[in-house]
């Protein structure tokens, strides 16, 4: 499917007792496993003692039965990835987890850095070595070389230093510590799990973990578990906050709450302004699933017309499924997602998706459900057209693949043989959002820091 | 999940020329992956000769690139299977490839013969000998043994001595026929591919072949499908027809239409109906995903209560996922299906699921929807309670485990922790379905064949 | 490498009481694993009830510790196998289990049949319907259907049918059976292990299974085995046994004895001779590790030059070694076997190896013998030219692809790039037997059954 | 088998022109399996960009056909591990690649340092990070850290600052270097191949790469192979050489030379001192396969008792082999190791090996010999007893786990259970390498540098 892909999720816990916080991780990371499907990893600290194994691969398949038992610990720090291509390596994975004067650090990363590279160079034209191109390693290495026996404040000082958006999830010997960055580009939250605090890039995480979500780590903000006690520091002073907006669009699972908004609820709402900024007469509402389902539901509820999930999706269709041969390209998308020919024959039928970005499935998609015998296919998207890069976290593709680049709304509705097309708005995507202290700079291409 | 499970998933490809039938037949069962997904495996025909791949696992998993490409033939058959414990060995893996006087004969079968551990002790008396305890090689038996070079008579001969319920897919060295039970107790339907016709357990399955549904095979059918003509021989005389009633409420894709009804519209019908047949008031109704979800929106169709997909599904959470340990089984079911608090909190919830048979999945459900702040939870069952073995294909537990075995609603209700509880009833299920030619042995314990 | 392959080997283990059969025959397998490295399996019989698991691959692959601790009972019957392309099939694997009015039976086939193809279809044409081409198969077809409630009579009624050299191990639910063709052209041997009994093809397996040998079966012997006691009946009569000479040649293993003769002896021997046959002024003589090094020893004693090991082979080179590209094709042969230049350079070598059938490898060997300095390269086969089929089990390649076919000794010299060349005689490799009782067919084309 | 075992093997390699280094190298790769097989990395250098794939496993299964295509290059470096305990870690496995201001580089090292973890911990204290516990990192950091745009400077200066034992292989994005410590004490050679040169810590290397032994590296000498031309420094002034004499005991192939003496050379000529330093009357000479037949071979010349090959290994018992239960345990080395009785049987026999360590294994080896009817079994083991540490690279168990740790030669013998047992001397080890100038720590206690 062509979607923009968020490159990470955090997972972090520090129980006042016990050594089974890897088993809590686990759940927690299986929880974020939306956010990276490429390679998985899981730090553990047990008697300030830091061991970690990562691999390529789903969390299921790289935290296997055998290595949770061998990951023994009071304090855990997990990471699911997505990366660039130039970063899908094994040695790109996280957490990554290194050696220092004052001991051992592990780092899980989730955002970028606008600043990174130049960071790296400085670095290393002082004397400094890096295994990676990741910024996860430049922000250790920030970390590391600015503690002078006072972790939080080597993490502000590499605050000071860095520009982007990010949080990250960081263990010590002793302590877990949560960041976001000062705008608050990427989200953190803090829950409250059995014996211990936990930290998680998204607040379904807590409700694998059987523990409950507190609140959301604030832009800008330092917060230090220890001792089973919570301190926090805000080191963020007037700048307005600007939450990615594609976490709300699709990143982030439904039932998840970030900054006070449940995701599903945000996507049900922004269905019914597009539904009111773009009226169509049809006969039924189809979703395509799962992203496209809320946005669906919101639609139908704001246009009257009847919610119909008439696109079957083959669930037993994973990661592994290659075809055989290129004949059958065509019929590709028909093996993931079937429409329902007595449903859709004869109706006319208005097709919601979340978003779109190169639009080669949307195509597939029109298509089959014309073949089926839709008298009128009338597309609309939950989200503004998507026609700048992301430089805070989300790998985008090179704008020239964005269908809505250099096209106008009746360019794309042609490429996709859609009856007609209509995008929500970025005002309506805000006013779903309930506010503007959001970034909308892959719609807008004004971003919160200059790029 | 605990649900009933359906045997096995048959497709036939038979080309006029060319040598991709396989890969035909692959797309095809992998819209029928949900028939089985224990053992895969596809017979080719190449000038007469046949061959043979099949093993444990997912088609895509046994069936993968270097095996199809070896497989090269102008007719194929495929199958899917999840057998009983007792046939959960690769030499039960299907199609069945035999060589016997009149050359070779590929057999893929779906259901269950009643008497036939009879015939096989007959025959083995007779100096027979066999394989397996599978009914599929006591079919292939007689065929082979009464093919006195008519293949057709041979096949009305084993139907003559079989009772049971079945749809059996055969290919010979020059075609492919397709059985049907006197009365229809298992599904098989005919297709039209390019180049040729295609048989398959569902409909579904001929639109991942880019094939078009042509018509069910009929009860007592056996149809013959030789240099790209069809020839039909009827030998069900009188017996009325009896299709599985729960292939429409649990097996069946939505996406499929057999015997003439939609498997979605019959779900959506028998929600409605069992909103009409077991009313209440509530705020929101919730479905159980993915069976649940088209019983669900029937509900609130039904009950005007408004639907809301208030249950998030774990993608990810595949076959592989093996828990550490046993310390947090009761949040098992969150790991798979998440509620949405602000979704549900505070919400008096109709909650709609397909079917029950244990109920162990549906009391962590509830107690986790009451976990996120439910007021109250209504659980209504979109079929009657499951009483009865099945002996017509369908793997069935003992039925001591059956939740509703020996017990009243009432007693059902109270054990699943729900606060009203209705089932859709018998002729409430054959209302959905138009008429009563359906077995609903399962839960009446009426068997159109005596057992 | 290019050698002879033989197809097949056998394990039986009867124990009086336990259930840890499987695990002796595990160990004995694995001795064995020289003789098949296709496909591998085992049988077990508890209580009359009798199952199996098999697989492609080796032995410690396929009987995996999981696998190995589902198999209990106190009878078991295991089988390596390498099959002709035709029989490279899972389903091809043995032992072959069937259930038959009798109950079950287990049959491991050693072998070939002169007339398999020709029993099958006169079954067949009696009704009868095969799995598999096998001659495994046919036999055990035969044993069932003249089984009438007594299993050494169907033995013995199967063993007048038949033609061909072959030795089975069969399993019913209360005995284990051994069986060698009246010529005993394949091997098999009866051994002492605690509380009970075992067969193997080679006494070998008997020493990994903490047992002893006590004899070999005699060509023409049916050997029961049941309540921990032996009966034999012997159904030859006046033929002269003619054990596969090509069993001691290259076959079995150093450490085996086989009807009366030591293999390392016979090879060592027939190195002294081949020594007396083929003289030669040279400086060191030097074996193709492994099966060359007792010829090699033997060449040495018996010609009194040196014996050094000048070829080294990497033993970390195993099956699933794959060369990046044909570029380096010719280099192929030193990754396996690369010669100690010091050793070599400047000297005159004698090359010995046990046989030679393509002379691929042969050729790339002395080229690298010579690229390291040797001055004269004399390659001494200690065995003579094979220039004909095998017909009972042994799997040879198209007579055109053997060097010695239609081919001069100083032709094959020449093609091989040695400096002379010498084989050992039929009469010589006799002589090392010990008498003329032998089946030398691929050497002279004298079968002991007409073929 | 219980063994001292070398830690790492390393191939460089730097053609002239093409993209094919990868290929080369992993031939390379391939003939030094036998000194690490924990983990195999390579690195590739293409137009100054480098790129690295390391895994645990063999060779050929971690540079499986499908990585090999994508390392394309002209340069290369390769590395095999075996490390300790802590370092068995994937992130450990070499080439370590990092980028610094310079660039980047490739660094692969065999052997240990005396004071790496000092020289680790003040780099911390002025700031550096590490991402492993390893030398290989602290060698690289001292390397990029003292590098002023001239690397074979930088080299200098680490190894002016680190005490120790190693070989390294340096690869950066324009050169090959390597380098080796100033008493030799692990080996490196220097071949030539097809448009290029190539490094290795074997000579059997370039073998495999159908090059050519050009020399060994010289102790303390730092090689540079740039635009196809060599350039060398010697930083080397008064020190004595110190090569590891283990390595010709056992570590490398019989088929290498190493500074000047072929290792199988060695291992003859100290067999037969070790025969004329422990005579013995008996009837043959067996060596316990692989590393002790050139020791046996040796005795035989040396006391003119006849050598004979009688332990029969089973080549496949692979890595893969566990055993199914312990029951069997003190059958163990004889699924691997098998005696031919009738060669041993009634004899007096010598048992030659290369080495001894715990002596578990020889003990069970020594009583399968007398359980087939040895008279009488002598032990010769073809080094001296080890009873010290290594430091330099070789994995040693603690010293309390040598048999000959506080304990008498007769002591020994009793243990194993030998009628009598010799030990070379290490006089009579230095004979056989022909000079004195080797390290013999592990036997004498006496290490070229203090520890």
């Amino acid at each position: 499917m062509d979607k923009l892909i968020e490159e990470c999720g955090i997972v972090a816990v520090a129980q006042n007792r016990g050594i089974e916080a890897a088993q809590k991780a686990f759940f927690g990371l299986n929880g974020l496993q939306h956010r990276g499907q490429q390679s998985a990893g899981l730090a553990i600290c047990n008697d300030e003692d830091i061991s970690c194994y990562k691999d390529m691969g789903f969390v299921s398949e790289v935290l296997d039965e055998k290595i949770l038992n061998l990951l023994k610990g009071s304090m855990a720090l997990g990471h699911v990835k997505y990366g660039p291509e130039s970063e899908s390596l094994q040695i790109c994975a996280q957490p990554l987890v290194i050696s220092y004067r004052n001991g051992s650090l592990a780092v899980a990363f989730n955002g970028a850095l606008l600043n990174g590279k130049k960071l790296r160079e400085d670095m290393e034209d002082n004397g400094a070595i890096f295994s990676t191109k990741t910024d996860c390693e430049v922000v250790t290495s920030l970390i590391a070389k600015n503690d002078k026996n006072n972790i939080t404040e080597a993490v502000k000082t590499m605050m000071d230093k860095v520009k982007g958006g990010y949080a990250i999830g960081i263990m010590t010997g002793t302590a877990i510590i949560g960041v976001r960055d000062p705008m608050g580009i990427r989200p953190l939250a803090l829950g409250k799990i059995n014996d211990g605090f936990a930290l998680a890039s998204e607040s379904c995480a807590f409700d694998m973990m059987e523990g409950e979500f507190i609140r959301d780590v604030r832009p800008g903000e330092i917060l230090l578990i220890e001792n089973n006690e919570i301190t926090s520091i805000d080191i963020k002073s007037d700048t307005k906050s600007a939450l990615c907006s594609f976490e709300y669009v699709y990143f982030a699972r439904p039932d998840s709450t970030i900054d006070g908004l449940n995701v599903y609820n945000v996507r049900e709402m922004a269905g019914k302004t597009l539904a009111v900024e773009n009226p169509v007469k049809a006969d039924i509402v189809v979703g395509v699933p799962d992203a496209g389902t809320p946005a669906a539901i919101g639609f139908s509820l704001g246009s009257g017309i009847p919610y119909r999930p008439g696109l079957i999706k083959n669930k037993y269709i994973g990661r592994t499924f290659i075809q055989p041969t290129q004949s059958q390209r065509e019929i590709d998308v028909r093996i993931k997602l079937n429409p329902i020919k007595p449903m859709i024959e004869g109706k006319s039928v208005v097709l919601v998706d979340d978003s779109i970005v190169r639009g080669t499935t949307m195509r597939q998609i029109i298509a089959s459900i014309r073949g089926v015998g839709a008298k009128e296919v009338h597309l609309r998207i939950n989200s503004p057209p998507i026609r700048n890069s992301c430089y805070f976290g989300v790998n985008t593709p090179d704008i020239n693949d964005f269908i809505a680049n250099a096209n106008t709304i009746d360019g794309i509705r042609e490429e996709l043989g859609a009856d007609s097309l209509g995008f929500l708005s970025i005002e309506g995507l805000m006013q779903s959002l309930g506010g503007s202290s959001y970034c909308s700079g892959c719609f807008s291409g004004n971003y919160p820091i200059e790029v």
